[in-house]
């Protein structure tokens, strides 16, 4: 093996950054801030896709697929929503190469195919979706239109970072259509919920649910919800976002529709997205300076059977046994691989498998055979046992359980041992700094001193914590009243 | 019922865009050229997806997912690929927008913000994979590489025609590398036949397999198989393409392995893809002048089942045995929606799932459910009759294997009837416009003569048959001898 992973205390960030290229999750591409998701890494994807998505569908979610393109008038509209990614918008202006006349082999954009309107790639799609509703819109009938979409989206970073910030990524948008604000803003309040259950329940990634400021509101929303989720670095991630907002797209769009009473009124708009980047909240969750660690519920391989034998005649005994155990764990939906490769040694697949963090590895020898027994051996706490080969179906079926649950209560001890109440603004740099986290602090609610705080210390307020505690305190800035305590960190 | 199905006889194509539109799958959107897939669309493209996909897991394949844009510089370099696809690029320039100066709310392309090297959007992704496949590939046990990736691609066409041709489209791509030249083609027709069993098992629609003429392959592939159907109106529909790329690829990209022996040299590629393209194929092949006919396999809801009642006591009554047959349904995996909107009609419901095309549709009426009975229609043959509630769902089960057979049946016999022999051009001319269908017919074997074909009649070689009977006989053309016949048609 020699691949080796940099100890996150030495370097956290590199840490990261070698465990999704070593484990085979994603690597860099030769398009500046692109990535390329490889199989291992896609694989984890599609779990979390089709969890989401039959979650989506319980709740009465259908599917559709709008263009990748938003023709520049159309993607204006809405001048908030446009203003806030103006800046990261990659637009195609020419529809056609053509051969260098000067250049032979090459090829130069054709000058004469030229677009009369630039299209922008779509950095999210409100603005193609809602000009489509016009058209899906006439009457409260029509109403609630329910749809998601998974789809691709560009936004022109400039600094990228593996899943966690990259040019193009991967994602999913819901865009809802409802008669009346109050159904909007229930809609936005489940759809928060169905990410916050998948967060805890599949990533095992303990959440805070709450409400942003206006200064870090999505561009066009009326509220923004969200999911907070705390890094083994003591940053916080943003892992999905959930917006109410309002009649906005509808006012642009002039989208309308007649009530029961017959009179006209503009729709209300949910959106609703959660994208590539829980891959990195995976990562930067649960894995170690092993590698890889995922949970349970999300590997696409959960337990991997390595036999250790000599000569043919001791694969083929090994593999018979390995065989039924496969299939006995099968047979209870437990995905297995049975990795009887002659090109490499069992030390070399043991590694491999705790690199990319499959949650359990049996190894199954000769000698353990004629005892009757295996080694299991478990990814989170690196531990190993002997257990016998009759009842492997049941310890293993309760163990991947009980990876799942250990995970999850790792994480949330850690989050809450690294969520503090600070009193003043002296403690609250320092605590920044000396033992990073969730920082509950009081503050002025202005807009002002938020930008004030986030310029000196690169503190932002992560949200409000929804059902957030009354208290009244000042602010640790500008020692104005305070009525609660709001949630700060550096985040990625 | 204000949705009117122009009737096929008086306009094919009209027919076509009419159910498209009527049935919800898709509509035209506010960018030139591109569509907007609806719920109803969506939902037979998610099960055309998932089946395609554990066929390519089932044969080994694993997913991965490579960056939308391709640099130029990337583009070009396998030269005949470049030359194929460069009158049909969307071209990214700039990465930014900007607020126009003189028009307040406007924005304008970002000068100061052109991109170095302009990005292509991916028409297909064989530089892009194969300039990745480079740093993935060493030695022959880096071999095979078996990836597939669902993905959105952009071919600027000038003519549009929703699913059948638009410029984005969504698809799948497979991309594998192989040590052999012997192990790459047996990929090649290895996933052709994938295809064909898709077509014909889940489409019910059947396909010849074969392989294009120089002609007609793709843009840098060596040898391209296909399968070609035959649309309802007698043209060809190419449906599936499987490509043996030689080692244009690797050259292009200096893509080598060391073999056992040590030595290098140039690794071997496929790629192989299918489209939304075939849900164009699937309202062609079984539709009529009523609607969307959708085969059971592949229909979202494969069963609906509508009340007749008079009143709440009355629906009450019917809901409780729908329901129950609904569960039954569902214990065999059959998919069931029970339409108990109090907003339409029965007769607007009928008419509706009709258009829609659902399979089966289940009247369940207070008299029905007093006599015991149920009134069941199939959509294929707009036919009814009245069973035994009590044998709904083994007579449901049946019902829905006869259909989607039927419909294979059907088309099966369609396309033998419409596949002809023809000795002589002016034969050859009147036929395609009198009876037009495949037309089996002997060629010279040069793109000389296949072009003028081309151009006097607009029929092309649709393929070459797979296992084609070899048979001494003379051009139609030419009068050169040939020693096979070769399929032509009018083709979509």
């Amino acid at each position: 093996m020699s691949k080796v992973i940099t100890p996150k205390e030495q370097d956290y960030s590199k840490w990261y950054n070698d465990i999704v290229v070593e484990a085979d999750m994603a690597d860099h591409s030769a398009v500046r801030g692109c990535m390329v998701i490889k199989p291992h890494g896609y694989a984890i994807w599609e779990k979390m896709q089709a969890a989401l998505d039959k979650m989506f569908k319980d709740t009465g979610h259908v599917n559709a697929y709008f263009p990748l393109f938003i023709p520049k008038s159309l993607f204006e509209a809405e001048e908030k929503n446009a203003e806030g990614f103006a800046k990261e918008c990659a637009v195609v202006t020419h529809y056609r190469l053509k051969t260098d006349p000067n250049n032979k082999g090459k090829l130069i954009v054709d000058p004469e195919a030229k677009l009369e309107e630039e299209l922008v790639v779509r950095p999210t799609s409100e603005a193609i979706i809602w000009n489509t509703y016009k058209t899906w819109i006439q009457s409260y009938r029509d109403l609630p239109i329910l749809v998601n979409q998974w789809a691709n989206v560009v936004r022109w970073e400039m600094r990228t970072r593996l899943f966690l910030r990259t040019a193009e990524f991967l994602w999913q948008e819901g865009h809802t259509a409802h008669a009346t604000k109050e159904e909007a803003i229930e809609e936005t309040k489940k759809m928060l919920d169905v990410y916050a259950d998948f967060a805890e329940n599949w990533l095992a990634m303990p959440v805070i649910k709450g409400v942003k400021t206006a200064n870090e509101r999505f561009a066009g929303a009326d509220d923004t919800y969200c999911i907070e989720a705390l890094m083994q670095d003591g940053k916080a991630l943003q892992a999905g976002t959930s917006h109410f907002l309002g009649q906005n797209f509808a006012k642009a769009f002039d989208v309308k529709f007649a009530g029961k009473d017959g009179k006209l009124d503009y729709v209300w708009a949910t959106s609703w997205g959660v994208s590539t980047r829980l891959m990195g909240a995976l990562i930067m969750s649960h894995s170690d300076n092993n590698g890889l660690v995922i949970p349970p519920k999300l590997a696409p391989v959960q337990v991997v059977i390595v036999p250790v034998y000599k000569g043919d005649e001791g694969l083929k005994k090994v593999s018979e046994a390995a065989n039924d155990i496969k299939k006995r764990l099968q047979a209870r939906n437990i995905s297995v691989k049975y990795d009887d490769r002659d090109t490499q040694r069992p030390g070399w697949k043991f590694a491999e498998y705790e690199l990319k963090g499959i949650p359990v590895r049996i190894a199954l020898g000769e000698r353990d055979l004629a005892n009757g027994t295996i080694e299991v051996a478990r990814r989170d706490l690196l531990s190993k046992e002997v257990i016998q080969i009759a009842d492997a179906e049941n310890y293993i079926a309760k163990l991947l359980e009980d990876i799942q649950s250990n995970l999850y209560t790792k994480a949330l001890e850690r989050t809450k041992a690294n969520t503090r109440k600070v009193e003043t603004y002296a403690e609250f740099k320092r605590m920044l700094d000396e033992q990073p986290g969730f920082i509950l602090a009081h503050w002025d609610g202005t807009p002002e001193t938020e930008e004030k705080i986030k310029e000196e210390t690169k503190a932002t307020i992560r949200c409000i914590p929804l059902n957030n505690e009354q208290e009244a305190g000042v602010c640790i800035y500008s020692g104005k009243p305070s009525s609660q305590r709001v949630m700060f960190a550096r985040a990625y």
